[in-house]
Parts: C-alpha cells; sequence; structure tokens
C-alpha cells in the first residue's frame, strides 16, 4: 500500500485531520499553488458541537457527518487519504501512516484531542466517551440497551446500575448531555417505557471543580447549575473521580455511585503522533507552537487547534481555548501564512479573536456570553441554534437539522432510538485487527529506500 | 433476568418477531381482549423492502427502522421485550429466551428468514448478506472502505479484488442491490474518487437458474436483464458459486472472480428455533402449518409470514411466496383467529390476495406485475415509489423518505457515504460475548420450578 500520489512541481501540503482547523486549511489552501494532501482516519467530517445529541437519541450520524470527498468534490490538486498516522521523520520530511508512507514539504498537525482517562485502566476499559461519532452511537446504544435491560431486571442492585446515569465532567459537553438525558428521562422515558418507573432513573453530574462552565462566567455557571437542577439533573461539584469497579463510580470523598451508563467527558489531551518528540509537548500534551503555528525549532512544521498551543497571544497566555472557533481562525491564517513562506514573505502572527461561548441546556435553555454580553435563558438558546445551524456544512444537513430540531420540538420527541450496530464480515474483522497491530515500529522507513510516491 | 410481565386473568399472546407479519399480528390484537408480548432481538422494525437503499449508501437506517417502543406508545396489555428465543417448551406452554423464560397461552412464531449460505462455511464467514438494517450498514462500510483501500492500492491483483463487487442471487434483492451500485459507480463513484479509474469497478450478479427474478413473469426477468446489463452489470446466468477462496468467488464452471465485496443474497432459510421439533419443519425450514397457520399437530402454537410453510392455499400448493404481502394478510387473519379460537368460534381458513411484486433497477426503471398487469420503465418505477412510501410506518419516516428520494434524483448524489461503526464500551463487548455463550442448552428450564411470572 502506498499513498499513490504523483510528484508535481507543486511543494506538498500534508495535513492530518480533518476537524475544524484541517479542515478550513485545505477549503483555503484551494487556490494556493501547493498539492494538498488530507489524511483522517475518518472518512468524514465531523461536527462535534452537535455529537452529544446523536448520544442522547436525537439526531443521525449522518446529519452532523460529512463525506470529505464530497466537501472537495472537483477540487484539483487535492487528495483524501483514509489513514491513521504513526510515526513522523522530520530530518526526511516524511510520515509513516497505517497506509504507507508519504513525504511532505509543508506539515501540519491538526488531529486535535482525545479522550483524557488520567492514566485510570478503569476508567478508560469501562467509560464511554463522546469525542466521535463512534463512540456517541455507542453511547446511545449503550443507553437504550441498559433501559431494556431494567425492564426486566429483577435484582435491586442491578437495577440501579442500569438506570443510574453517571456523566463525569461539567464542560460544555457534560452540560450538553447530562441536559438531553434529562429530557430524554422526562418527555420520551415515559411514553417508551411504560412499565418504567422513571423516578428511578437518575442523572448525575459529576466536576471536580467548583462550578460548571470553567470556561465562561461565573454568571453562566450558576444559571447551568440552577437550570440543571431544576430539570432533575443531581450535579456534584467538588468532586473527583478516583476509580471504576464491580459497575460504580467511586468518588474521593469515598462515596460510591453504582452505574453501567458511566459517562465520560472529563478533559482531553491531545493526539499523540507515536514517535513524536516530546520536547515539544506543553500542557495537556499539546504541542507548542510559535504566534505563526509553526512548531518550535521547526522550518516548515505546523500545528493548528486543539491539538497545538500557543502562548505567545497575549490575551491567552496559557494557550487558546480548545474550542471550534480558534482551529478555524489559525486554519484560515495558516493558509495565507504557507503562500508567504512559500513566496520568501514575511508571515502574520495569530491572534485569536475570541467570538463568544455558549453551551446548551434543554428546551428553550441555553447560556451564551460574546465580549460584554451574558445571555441565558430562551434567546440564548435561540442563539445557539442559529449559530449552529449556520456552521453546519452543506444544504443538505441543514435542512435535515432543522426538519428534527422542529419535528423533536413540536412533538416532544425524539424518535431515532435505534440500537444499531453495523454487522462485519470476518474479512474486514481481520484487517481491523491487522491494522490495529501494525503500528509504527514495525513498518517504519528502511534507512535508504525512498520507495513513496 | 425474567421477563417482568404480571399474569393477568387475560390470555397471553406471546409473538416472536416483529416483522411486517408479527407487527400486523399485535396492531390488530389492540382491541383484543388478550395480554400481547412481543419479543425481538432489536428494539426496532425494520422496512426490508429499501434495506438495499441502506446498504449502498443512499439511505440513513434511521429512516427504514421504527423503534417498537413508539409504534405502540399508550397501547394497554402490550409489551415489548428486547430478547432472542433459545428454546421451545411446548408441554409446559413456555419458551426459554436469552433474557429469561416466558410462559404463553398462545404462542406465534413471526421470526421469518435467515441468509442460507447452503452449508458452505466459507461463504458463511466472508460473504456479506444484507437481510437486516446492521448487515446493511456492514456492506456499505465494506463497500466503501474497499473503494478506499483500491486508491492506494499497488498491488493489480489486489486492486481488483478491491474494485469487482460480486453479488450472488438473481431476486429482487440481489437486481436491486446491483442497480444501486451500478448508479453509484455512474453517478458517486467519478465525483468522489477522481484518481480511480472508474471502469476498473465491476459489478458482477450471479445467478444460479437460467433467469433473474424466478418468482416474476418470464417479461420481467427479460426486462430486469436487459436494464441491467445495459447500466454496465455484468449478468452471469446458469452460474453456481461452490466455494470462496483466497479472496475469490468460485464457479461451478471452475471460473474464478476476485473479489472482496462478496454480496450474498442468494436464498434465505426461516429462522431455527434452538430445539425445536425437526418434524415441524417442512422445505426451506419453514414450519408446516395448517389453513389458519396452526403448527400442525398442536393447538395454541402458530406460525406466519417467510418462517411458516402453508400448502392449503389452492393457488400455492408449494406455500407463498417468501415476502411482506403474505405475512401482513396472515398477521391480520390470525389477530382474528385467535379472538375466535379464544371464543370457541370456527377459525378462517387463510386464502392469499396476490397484490402483485414488483422490483426497482434504478432510476426510472422498476418491473411491476399487478394481476394481468406487467408494467417495466418509468410508470413500473413510479408506482414503486409511491407503494412503497405508502408501507413506511410514521409520518416522519414517509417525510424523510421523500426529502431523500427527491433530493438524490435531483442532485444525482449519494450524499451519506460515512464509514461509520458505533465505539462499544468493554462492559458492551462482555455482555454481548456472554449472551452469545448462554446459548438454550445452558439454561433449560428446571424440572419443576415455574418462577417466570
Amino acid at each position: 500500500m502506498s499513498f499513490n500520489i504523483p510528484r508535481t512541481e507543486k511543494k506538498r501540503v500534508v495535513i492530518v485531520g480533518g476537524g475544524f482547523g484541517g479542515l478550513k486549511l485545505a477549503q483555503k489552501l484551494k487556490k494556493a499553488d501547493f498539492q494538498v494532501v488530507l489524511v483522517d482516519k475518518n472518512n468524514y467530517h465531523q461536527f462535534l458541537p452537535l455529537i452529544y445529541q446523536v448520544a442522547s437519541a436525537g439526531m443521525e450520524p449522518t446529519s452532523i457527518s460529512f463525506p470529505f470527498r464530497k466537501i472537495f468534490h472537483k477540487r484539483k490538486n487535492f487528495y483524501f487519504r483514509l489513514a491513521e498516522v504513526r510515526a513522523i521523520f522530520p530530518e526526511r520530511n516524511m510520515i509513516q501512516t497505517s497506509i504507507g508512507k508519504v513525504s511532505y514539504d509543508y506539515l501540519v498537525f491538526a488531529a486535535g484531542t482525545t479522550s483524557n482517562f488520567f492514566g485510570n485502566k478503569n476508567v478508560e476499559e469501562y467509560a464511554i466517551p463522546m469525542k466521535t461519532v463512534s463512540e456517541a452511537m455507542g453511547l446511545r446504544n449503550a443507553l437504550l440497551s441498559n433501559f431494556e435491560r431494567a425492564v426486566t431486571c429483577a435484582d435491586e442492585e442491578e437495577m440501579h446500575e442500569l438506570l443510574n446515569v453517571v456523566i463525569v465532567g461539567g464542560g460544555a459537553s457534560g452540560v450538553e448531555i447530562a441536559g438531553a438525558i434529562s429530557e430524554m428521562k422526562r418527555f420520551a422515558i415515559p411514553q417508551d417505557y411504560p412499565d418504567m418507573d422513571k423516578n428511578l432513573l437518575h442523572i448525575y453530574l459529576i466536576e471536580a471543580a467548583d462550578r460548571l462552565l470553567a470556561g465562561m462566567s461565573p454568571e453562566s455557571s450558576e444559571n447551568a447549575l440552577e437550570a440543571l437542577t431544576k430539570m432533575g439533573v443531581e450535579v456534584k461539584l467538588h468532586s473527583k473521580v478516583v476509580d471504576y469497579c464491580d459497575h460504580k463510580v467511586i468518588l474521593e470523598s469515598g462515596e460510591e455511585i453504582p452505574t453501567r451508563s458511566f459517562i465520560w467527558v472529563s478533559g482531553v489531551s491531545a493526539v499523540d503522533i507515536g514517535n513524536m518528540d516530546h520536547s515539544w509537548l506543553g500542557r495537556g500534551r499539546r504541542i507548542k507552537v510559535d504566534e505563526f503555528n509553526r512548531i518550535i525549532g521547526s522550518d516548515n512544521l505546523f500545528a493548528i487547534g486543539d491539538q497545538c498551543l500557543m502562548t505567545s497571544d497575549s490575551n491567552f497566555p496559557n494557550g487558546h481555548p480548545q474550542m471550534a472557533q480558534p482551529a478555524i481562525q489559525q486554519g484560515e491564517l495558516l493558509a495565507q501564512n504557507l503562500v508567504r513562506l512559500d513566496r520568501g514573505e514575511p508571515m502574520e502572527p495569530f491572534r485569536y479573536n475570541d467570538l463568544g461561548s455558549m453551551a446548551t441546556i434543554g428546551r428553550n435553555r441555553a447560556v451564551a456570553e460574546f465580549a460584554n454580553m451574558k445571555l441565558h435563558g430562551w434567546f440564548a438558546w435561540l442563539i445557539w441554534l442559529v449559530v449552529h445551524l449556520r456552521s453546519l456544512l452543506g444544504i443538505r444537513n441543514k435542512v435535515l437539522v432543522l426538519l428534527n430540531w422542529t419535528w423533536n420540538y413540536i412533538t416532544y420527541d425524539y424518535s431515532m432510538r435505534l440500537i444499531i450496530y453495523a454487522r462485519r464480515a470476518k474479512e474486514i474483522i481481520e484487517r481491523e485487527i491487522r491494522e490495529a497491530n501494525c503500528h509504527w515500529g514495525e513498518d517504519v522507513l528502511g534507512p535508504k529506500k525512498d520507495d513513496e510516491t
């Protein structure tokens, strides 16, 4: 296997990851005189801000996913490759991936973050994360299966395990999924499970810090706490999860909460690329970059978005918040800077234009902050809807999501409560195992052979 | 685990399987004085006539799946249970399932059919069937992954394996999926894979008999063959698949077709329930029933739809065709007959009212037969659309499918080309393994204990 891309006289930009940052960069390089190669381990871009709606069975994965090949229809000098990066060899301007090697003139890391389990093996094995569409589907299947099992469960202890939902992490994802599951409990569960006592269903939101939504103002935190509490979510602040065993979440205080629906949205760590030089990494394993998103000490290596740590922006001395906007803005500027660099012109330093942040809590309820404005309640929710609808790629997805929201809003119904797994043929399972085993160490570049194209 | 259903003075009807037949029966028993228990291994009804569109990435699983709990909202004396039947104990009026035992007064088998691999282990392991939504998702993932791999494939032999699609079985499913993939080749592939030579993509449709659509008239068979051939599908009649090895489909003639996209829609066999008395079974492992759908020799055991074999209907001495209509009509009549039986009144014999059959071949093209009418081309396709849209459950699904079709029709685009797997937590994988191991032999009813409710 190889990348099978012709080497032309154009310089090659390889982008690792097609999230908000990588996608924007690839799009903005359209007119530039580069050959652009986008590498991602999925064949689609994921619109992560709505992922909690997929997890809570309110929306289909299709509505928030967009195939890369479709996004780049008719684009010249562009190549998409479905692959995972295993290793990087800066001295040879080459990366090793699951499908072979590829050389670059400019390399941009935009692989984002992955769930951080803080080294706890039990949590890593049993918790259900919510960072990708696949994980959201897995979470949905787990929740619904647990409800089904609860209906016929004769053992009281197991019943509590099946009906307690424990969400760890009080950031935007935690608040949003807690709100969505509480609405499921209020509207969908009584209709779907008339023989289940919905009062047995408890939703816990666990946060180590002293407030929810630590990235927003204390006012918004207070608003979110109040709203969730009213909606029946049991919020536990100052609570740190130290372990998970025998279907119980164990808190630092010694308290145990039985659950088989153990959702982990607490903290992230930047995606680690096999043999990456550890001196490159800063807090949260983010790659340290200068004001041009260039990896410190390198000429042609860059990192953008959640995966990078830029401390040169005076308003954000600890790095930018890990959300869509900084990634998009960095991708946009880097597209221009690569052109400048290539022409020998000076690059422009990045400054983040803070467009604000928001989190939805439930029906008619959100918190939002823009510049000096702090909004909450119905109006914030409406703004949340409009902003997210506008940012979705493609008319079809916009129409689907709008219809979906309208339908859910009017009917109080989440109708996508299907437990669906894709059946895999043996051929595919074997390939997956093979590919998982083929980590970079076993298949590194030979000392001299440059056989990639 | 148990069924956790109260025993009331009402007699209990247990329905095994919520396909077209079981669902119709459960719905029609609404006003009857029974307690109705529906057992299915999925939590949703599947509209199988459109499954090939899910497999060919033209439609989302949600659009053709409908959660049972939603269908039976507000229904009294109705219980849905997510479970698989392992064994039946007629002498004790009880069945054993994956979640426990349940007793019945009347038991109805409506579990349909499963793919028949005719005992070939290689075919069973490596072929991709298309009988369920999960399998259709698996097929879609496999096709798209193979195309992605083909783009970077340096080995010519492997390239052919990745780009040949071999469909075995020339019935309606085979014709429909062949047509859909050929349209994918024509419209979607050139746009999505500009660096792939689409002429390398070959679609083979293999049929053992001398014509396609054996259930329809020779005219329709001829029409389908002609249309598919024009669309570039390589149809091989009189060809029997005898094995699959080293990524090659092997025909009886000795011919080998290399492929990793090996689709199996050739023949079905009725679902087998663990310890079922083999003397009950007839051709295709279908359960032999009398004119009232009662299992021959029993009082309170019934079977309907694809799973049963009724030879008393004078127009269908070899049993009814295994498609939606006979199942629906049998479910409808059995609902009435159960009420009659319970009242001591004579039951009415079943006679199939043949509403015709059809198969779609592609854009603007289908074959359809009603009574003495034989249609093909654009008008048959329009009828196909209307009939299928009407039969879909729920307004939401109707709207979604109509929008989807309209969109695809206008844009020539299939936009759902996502390779998505649900990520499973260790907890779930372990449960699945546990449940798969717990076959009926290990957990049968004790000799005396009647602990089910």
